[in-house]
């Protein structure tokens, strides 16, 4: 069983996983990308993966077959476990639950070389459309408080397997960066009445030098404080706290500049690896005045990114101004 | 001239270097890791860095001539600056400030080939020394607030030349992990009157299960939540905020168990790559009741780092207790 445990100075939990790696030799050589022999999750394997929780594209949980467009499944070897109680007790000063989740892999396409910044509207949109209907599922089990979906792409930022997916970490604990966010957004909002998001986007637009694009309902900026070179994050224009309330409509309209801007950057950075991060409200909260929805997306350009790392400290060489410079003007 | 840029939601510090690389097409290759050709760091080539600031071995910053045994040198291609004013405004909502500040590279031997984890113990100890004169020296400046001391060893952990090196950077602001450390045990000590610190070094020596080794004045721990496999914490075992409060026995006991503990590192896992950062107080704080100062190691596992890079979130799959086990009985 994995465990959750709180760090004591600083609140913030890690994941003790037991089902991965152990010993020190299981470090001393990475292992190598996966590549080229059997693909998990390519159409015609589905029985390799744990029994899909949700499918696009033919009729849902049909004996897990193929004829999908979209998938999504427990992963198979997962950093939390959906069975059990969370059984939260003391260690004298240290503070530890069992280590209760769900942890899902979203197979975006049946495509084995499939690229998400590549994705057809129709098949990219499938992939926000899982995340918000998998987000609505698992808020109905009440053991759990958050839903981080995030992506890894590239073996320099995570991935393990090529075929192209995303993942979702269901929580029994907030997250210390989205408790950090709620904060921070809520005594600004306690000072001045107004969300700081939405005073982030105005003085964006006002200024209009690190917007790097836009639609109907979202903006693309290069923060003012980006930790990497080239973080982007997208936010919807009007104020919003979770990202489950949105419309189909809104739906496009993020597909849209979701498509828009990965595209800008692989044309600024080819084939550059990059992670991204749902930041949403805690599941069956009411709608926040003070916090709005928004995605984080970082490119992970390792050759530059080892000083943070030992820091604890972000030194950033590209200028946010620069960044979205060079995004608007990226050939697409 | 470098910037420093607040977060608005998160008040994170992060620094926009100028000296750094720019333009997109500088991070589509990674550069080849430094090694083979020349070093800037070796004995002979001094005039090739900036002009020392300490030296021991040799009458000091004697015309930056080889017989040193260590050196400190400005970084040649530094985060921040040294020359000029902080200037700090407003930008709307966002908050910077000029990129003042230090930013050296101690050069810990004068042989090419010396690893830290085996340098003898008056060679490391000289290391440890060169941390607490920096600190000291560079604390008289009263633009700096704080002074991070770390060190990258291995590409993969950051480290772009082979040399043996740590780094230190003099900040006008506080990071926000230490921030984040003050604040969480500064709240601990309004509760229970105690360190947190030295409550966990307590509860570790009764417990007896994540206890690596100890010195005389030192004990190292893998801690009870720690964010990456193998991490470990140096601690002095006596309560004192500030590195620099340290006489030279208790250096020589902090070499001794530094010393020891990098050596069964390398013995579990041959050649990891790893950083260390060094926790203390405030530039020119008076002693703190509720904060401990202490090294934070951790080894950089890439393999499997990528998890938390994505999510934000820490997976570990190496409890701290089977850490400790394998580090205390690696043959050493």
């Amino acid at each position: 069983m994995p465990e959750l445990r709180k760090d004591p100075i600083l609140g913030r939990w890690i994941i003790i996983s037991t089902e991965r790696g152990k010993r020190p030799t299981d470090f001393i050589i990475a292992p190598p990308p996966t590549g080229g022999g059997f693909c998990p999750l390519c159409p015609g394997n589905e029985t390799t993966t744990p029994p899909e929780v949700l499918s696009y594209g033919r009729p849902q949980l049909a004996d897990n077959r193929p004829g999908w467009s979209l998938r999504v499944v427990p992963n198979k070897y997962p950093a939390l476990v959906i069975e059990g109680s969370l059984d939260k007790e003391g260690e004298g000063i240290y503070d530890r639950m069992n280590g209760i989740g769900a942890h899902e892999v979203i197979i975006e396409s049946p495509d084995h070389n499939a690229a998400f910044t590549y994705l057809s509207p129709d098949r990219m949109i499938q992939v926000f459309w899982a995340f918000r209907d998998r987000i609505i599922d698992l808020s109905r089990d009440p053991r759990f408080r958050y839903v981080m979906v995030f992506k890894n792409f590239g073996s320099g930022a995570g991935a393990s397997l090529e075929h192209s997916h995303s993942q979702l970490i269901a929580l029994p604990i907030l997250p210390r960066m989205i408790v950090s966010e709620l904060e921070g957004s809520k005594s600004y909002y306690g000072y001045k009445d107004r969300c700081i998001f939405c005073d982030i986007i105005r003085q964006e637009i006002r200024k209009d030098i690190r917007i790097v694009c836009q639609t109907e309902h979202f903006i693309a900026i290069a923060p003012y404080a980006p930790r990497s070179p080239f973080e982007t994050w997208i936010l919807p224009r009007e104020h919003s706290s979770s990202y489950i309330e949105m419309d189909d409509r809104q739906l496009e309209s993020l597909t849209a500049i979701f498509s828009e801007l990965m595209r800008r950057l692989d044309s600024c950075i080819p084939g550059v690896p990059y992670n991204f991060v749902l930041h949403t409200a805690p599941l069956r909260s009411e709608p926040l005045n003070y916090f709005h929805w928004h995605f984080e997306i970082m490119p992970k350009l390792t050759s530059i990114a080892g000083f943070e790392w030992g820091s604890g400290f972000y030194i950033n060489p590209v200028p946010p101004e620069d960044a979205a410079k060079f995004l608007k003007e990226a050939k697409i």
